[in-house]
């Protein structure tokens, strides 16, 4: 079984390590489910300085479980930001030259407004009295961080996998705020094949009698095992068939021979076993609820009728998308299907398929091949835009 | 959250409503674990009459969660057996002419010994006392049943998946025994994505508090919940993408919009959820444990120091191997790298890849191209063997 570490409590839910911002009555946050969300609050993170035209920054949209802590040390797990190969002084997302917000999504468990954020109406967590939240509410609330800014026009929107949906949904909803869009390993709807690997990944947590309905942390519970359990399943989702060869193959762990037993006899068992038991120190299950929730519930072609180009009539933004050959969570297939919707809109898109057998979590890795194309657009971009290098 | 049924007894486990042989201290099953297996009992069914040649037999052997109801109503379910469609009176196999034996793997829930049955030196469950079972031995102990009807050689040895692993492991260990072998959608070792799935499967079953560290029949409990959820994520491997998307796609589940809620709002959430539901009403869940652990431990060339064609020297069996494009769990690869072994080995070997989107599962389906392909070699390895039409 998966040794479990101590409980962690949800400060960082209520009161983030990083800036805040709060949202009262007279602004509430519209959501999708029908309701207002309100007061609410958003918890995100700058690097570099945006210039006098505030043309130059670039809002980085975070995956499933990524945070608004992408360039500099995460305080829950003391770890580098989650894309510090790529964001930084002298990086392909150069700091020095470009101003880059990242905000943690509504329904997100590091500081803006989610299930474990403290319910003012009740003086306990939201657990799942929070509205379900969608792609779209976690866009609108990000245009109110960026309107905060004063920032007419984001010079770009990046993003891969749930930050990918994101990136589409911006180019979607405000075109005219977005100068160009990088979508990666993404795709404008959820599958059959994700949903289903998503719902097992609740149903493990909810199985969880620890989850208590959602409302664990009135029982100073939190159902670990139940979302070890769900993370497991999905991080097989995140590696390549190739890749877990590769990596590990049937290679033993620290072990001459089979034990025949139950215990991780094999070096693929173990390296699940840490990847669940260290996601639960970090991760709230409720969020995974509706993070999970938010990428089945998408689908931007349903939203226009059913025709995906309806979704970027007209659009002026420049697009780069980028897929994996052995992504099989997000196939090329699903970029492809949004560079057709985008030349049938006439967009200026291109399209990058890169090689890899690291899966869908290459997008997270140090990939020449990705920070190459990256480069390129945002060296582009950034000239069309009139910004010096 | 899964609705749970009430719980079964388990009878099935110690008196099976099949025929059962019993071994007793003088015959002790030898496992690969180290230890002796005695007393023992295997469960199985025969169908058709054997001949007084003893020269017309088939030996079927069941995949992980199947049994010894091969071409007969389970008595649990009350369905038709697992493998109708092709096995029976004027089938394909067709049993007024072949003698079909089918017996539950040693490790099974179904009648022979198992984790579910009563341990004679404690009067209670052998759960997690039960050595680990392999491949290996759930073959030595059929090789007792089938020296019990005294057949000196099984015309055809079948099986798909972990079926098609014990056709194998019977082909290498006692090939004067196998006149002709037909291993369908499955492999010469697990590979590290399948050991994978499992260990998440276990670690669903082992989280679940009713679990008991495998004693909860004598705490008058099942582990219902972690078990239909290591189920649920099993079965999305069983599928391809591409039947997945055709079946279900994005389509809602008896109603017109989303419920912005965490019910099934998705048909292929209600059809996992009820998959989930159902098998905890017919298997035991340390047999689970035990049948995903024997398929993980299972790699023939290793067994014969790294080089598979080895497993087979000098066989003169008929092998027919058979995979199905869409299979991700054991794709063609793997298939065609035993068709490489056999083909080193000098064996007499054909191979057939099916086109179809059913994926794993396509091998208990009524599969026309797999039909004609079985079909074609027992009639061919019938007349090799001077059986009769």
């Amino acid at each position: 079984m998966v040794a479990l570490r101590t409980k962690r409590t949800n400060n960082e839910a209520d009161e983030p390590s990083s800036p805040v911002l709060r949202f009262d009555a007279d602004k509430p946050l519209k959501l999708d489910a029908g309701t207002l969300l309100s007061p609410f609050q958003i918890a995100y993170k700058t690097y570099g300085t945006l210039n006098d035209a505030r043309s130059n920054a670039i809002l980085v949209c975070h995956a499933l479980t990524g945070d608004q802590h992408v360039a500099s040390t995460n305080p829950v797990t003391g770890k580098p930001g989650w894309w510090e190969v790529l964001i930084g002084p002298g990086k392909i997302i150069d700091t020095s030259r470009f101003f880059v917000i990242c905000s943690n999504v509504i329904g997100g468990c590091l500081g803006s407004t989610g299930p474990a954020s403290t319910n003012p109406a009740t003086g306990k967590p939201y657990g799942l009295d929070l509205p379900i939240i969608t792609i779209r509410d976690m866009v609108r609330a990000q245009l109110m961080l960026v309107d905060h800014f004063g920032i007419e026009k984001l010079f770009s929107v990046l993003g891969g996998s749930m930050g990918g949906m994101q990136v589409l949904q911006w180019a979607s909803s405000y075109p005219e705020r977005v100068f160009s869009a990088l979508p990666i390993a993404t795709g404008a709807r959820h599958s059959s094949q994700n949903i289903a690997f998503h719902e097992v990944g609740r149903q493990a947590v909810m199985a969880d009698p620890e989850w208590h309905g959602g409302k664990y942390f009135e029982q100073g519970k939190r159902p670990e095992k139940g979302l070890a359990v769900a993370r497991m399943a999905a991080h097989i989702t995140y590696l390549s068939e190739a890749a877990l060869h590769r990596k590990f193959g049937r290679n033993l762990q620290d072990r001459e021979a089979l034990t025949f037993g139950f215990d991780a006899d094999f070096q693929i068992e173990s390296y699940l076993r840490h990847q669940g038991m260290t996601f639960v120190d970090r991760f709230d299950a409720n969020s995974y609820l509706y993070m999970t929730r938010a990428m089945d519930y998408f689908d931007l072609a349903a939203d226009h009728g059913g025709r995906l180009a309806d979704a970027f009539a007209g659009t002026k933004t420049r697009f780069c998308l980028v897929s994996f050959t052995s992504d099989w969570l997000f196939p090329t297939e699903e970029s492809r299907s949004v560079v057709h919707a985008l030349n049938a809109a006439g967009a200026s898109v291109s399209f990058v398929e890169i090689e890899t057998d690291r899966g869908h979590d290459a997008f997270l890795l140090d990939e020449p091949e990705l920070f190459a194309a990256i480069n390129g657009f945002i060296a582009s971009a950034a000239r069309a835009r009139g910004l010096s290098a």
